[in-house]
């Protein structure tokens, strides 16, 4: 039992997280939800450093040292910001988080699930999101959408094929674990998908966005 | 059975392992034995960059993530450096390896001993050096010496029972696997040490240093 709520964005780039992370946050300061907004890889300066790593195009770097820089930005965010929010009764919401790991290094780069699993529950404390939004997107789709925005990182330089493996293992988590996850097409407009997701929130703060209850623990 | 031979050098700052291992670099290039240097972290260019973060003073992180990048450094060192040149028969000589992480962040910091087996057998594929040089310090005078550098960083700055907790670190490692490790009083003077490194490789060798036999496997 733990109050505060935790809510993750999932989905590959060019899926509208952060244009639906920025309405969500909208609809939580004028519902009066104290929350916290935080992403992977960063989050924290150890997590900033550590996310300039893992984004610079120039450096190669194996599936599992990846991985671990991963964790390792993943571990000192639930320390240092996670948890303590939560402890505040804060909703929590974050830019992807160990779904990811899975999805990208797993699925992706064909790191084993086992081994996947050990190092984020220890990176985690076992801590999982109590909602993930997956934003659910055609990679052809969305790498056309990345590519408008500048130059693609390491990770968008990825093939196609890295890309359908990766939206494939986003899909097999969500059917793995169906209370946990909202699964959208990232398809629909921007006001459907914040409706969506907004329906899916304060539903599940139970609270309709109303000030902050201190005791909640969903 | 694979062939080259790792050798790792282990101890607290300011014990004399650059000295020792440039050194014995010297040896075995006058031996005409084919070797790579190399240390952690660092040794790639992912490992430089996870380096500067894990040195910065300015930086703070838990025990568990600065694990992890100790572990992300050394997977992307072992994949890409350590093995290829045993692979091509060669010594290799480290500077620090996974029994720095065992030390320092096991003893050092707390962190369970099994994660940390854990996760370095997955970082490393299992890969253990053949033969581990200790060079063993009382940590008052290795601080000492270390300050005379100059402006110490962030693991320098840590307290004397941090480092009086490592050292122990060190010595039960290295009591659990006397064959592994030689361990040597460090207050002796550099052409003792020398010799007595020189003495104990040239002997796992097998040939007092001389040329490369690819087939050898110790």
């Amino acid at each position: 039992m733990r109050p505060g709520f935790f809510l993750s964005f999932e989905g590959p780039e060019g899926a509208g997280k952060s244009t639906q992370l920025a309405r969500l946050t909208r609809r939580l300061t004028a519902a009066g939800r104290a929350h916290t907004v935080t992403r992977e890889p960063g989050g924290t300066p150890l997590g900033t450093r550590v996310r300039e790593v893992l984004l610079d195009p120039a450096l190669s770097m194996d599936p599992l040292p990846e991985f671990l820089l991963y964790s390792a930005s993943r571990a000192q965010l639930v320390a240092q910001v996670v948890r303590p929010a939560l402890a505040r009764a804060e909703v929590v919401v974050c830019d992807r988080y160990a779904d990811s790991s899975l999805a990208y290094q797993g699925a992706g780069r064909g790191l084993p699930a086992p081994l996947l699993a050990s190092i984020t529950a220890a990176a985690t404390g076992g801590l999982t999101p109590d909602l993930t939004v997956l934003l659910d997107l055609d990679p052809a789709l969305g790498l056309a959408r990345a590519a408008r925005r500048g130059q693609p990182d390491r990770l968008e330089q990825a093939d196609l094929g890295f890309h359908q493996r990766v939206r494939g293992g986003f899909l097999a988590l969500a059917a793995a674990d169906p209370a946990r996850f909202l699964v959208l097409d990232a398809t629909q407009s921007e006001d459907e998908l914040d409706a969506a997701i907004w329906a899916a929130v304060s539903g599940r703060l139970g609270d309709g966005g109303a000030p902050l209850v201190a005791e909640q623990n969903l």
